[in-house]
């Protein structure tokens, strides 16, 4: 990629990052806020400012970038021309920005046929986004800026895993994270995306989830392996459309993780 | 109690916040922050950052008010001669802390006979403060300042429920949390202190631990009650020895709560 257009997708990158924050700090905890349930057998709700974030972008990249394409979790793909994809969740935890929890986030990111290669995880609330890809891996937040990298824990008696869901999946699912968490120093729960930035900050060394979608995942690939990690299936593939997603701070926590799962 | 000694503890409990911030921020997120392990059977560590926290407010306290009691979670209590006693845990949620996730809080209250009566929880990285008691209940973090105000769902099928872990405590009081879980619209893990703060800005309905320490929910109690919540154990009295607590927005979900929980 030449670098005009690897400055230009940079650029655009940050600039939704921050219409996202103006649009999404609107409705934060802003009483009145809707919920729609998307779910037949559950709580899955979507917000005013999910749909005003994921359409403010989209309107952008058919001005400045027609010929790309967009999979985005509220609204229709759009197909790509160009040979890259942008990939959009406009807020990944709306239960947790429901409830007024700091640790949902923006996820965007830009693919091509390999994968995606730019990412970023936005935290507007806190004024936090982890940026990695073409070259860059930091972070920015109120306390100044700091360089990405995953951390070196050899074992994972050591390691500190997070999830979503205690539930994560199926029962089967379910049974083979409770292997690994086992195993682990220390599990919690209730991070959202602010887990794959915990992951490529140094501060955790696994995430495992389930029943992902692609746009839940393509941004936290791009900021954690421009940090060093890893990010699979469960069978250490490329994550599909079963949504199973094993991130790890080396090959070492990755390789004995992904023993448990398949135990 | 007079308006000059009012007017002091307040002071006092800023002072005491605001020097926790500087003094946890020193640690959080830092390479080669070390957790000994106080707990035979599990994870419970205890950071520099902790003891340096405590040990600094007793300093000041034995300084401006030598009479006061203090009960802290890293040394031992002193008894109180004025009739007041600081209720201290320099960082609830040491394991939040220590994977760098930003909800772990600073608590720290003021009781007499009656119980806490001025609390404060802070949460130092993201600039948040959640004061109440002796006529306030006040949010400030980085959108500027919000009254605290327990909001008014009248039913258990629309209500947030928060806890810290999915374990809860004893296989009873599991199955006792799970009991209200299923009833609830949504069931969040993780937060730490940081559920008591959302639950008095009116963004959830209820938080239930089990196997709390007085120091854990002191500062929760004097805050949620200024906002007009109700902070229990699980049978209707004053959260006790058994460390269980049940915090809820409104008298109705607190009884609907209650009932399951003794079911």
């Amino acid at each position: 990629m030449a670098a005009p257009e690897r400055s230009q997708l940079i650029t655009l990158i940050h600039e939704f990052a921050d219409a996202a924050r103006v649009e999404t700090l609107r409705h934060f905890r802003q009483s009145g806020l809707t919920a729609d349930n998307k779910s037949a057998d559950g709580f899955d709700p979507v917000t005013i400012a999910d749909r005003a974030v994921e359409q403010l972008i989209r309107d952008r990249l058919a001005q400045m970038r027609p010929d790309d394409g967009i999979t985005g979790e509220e609204f229709a793909p759009v197909p790509t021309r160009s040979g890259l994809t942008w990939v959009i969740d406009p807020i990944d935890g709306t239960r947790s920005f429901l409830s007024g929890s700091p640790c949902w986030g923006v996820l965007i990111a830009v693919a091509d046929q390999s994968g995606p290669f730019l990412g970023v995880i936005d935290q507007p609330y806190i004024g936090e986004r982890f940026l990695g890809g073409l070259g860059m891996a930091e972070a920015t937040g109120p306390q100044g800026a700091a360089a990405l990298h995953c951390r070196a824990t050899p074992d994972l008696r050591d390691a500190i895993l997070f999830s979503t869901f205690p539930e994560i999946g199926t029962d089967d699912e379910c049974r083979a994270f409770q292997r690994v968490s086992t195993a682990c120093r220390l599990t919690r729960y209730g991070m959202d995306c602010y887990a794959y930035a915990l992951l490529a900050l140094g501060q955790i060394d696994l995430v495992i989830e389930a029943g992902l979608n692609v746009y839940d995942i393509a941004a936290p690939i791009a900021v954690i392996e421009a940090a060093g990690g890893i990010v699979t299936n469960w069978q250490g593939g490329a994550v599909g459309p079963g949504g199973q997603a094993l991130a790890a701070a080396n090959p070492d926590i990755h390789a004995q993780a992904m023993a448990l799962l398949n135990a």
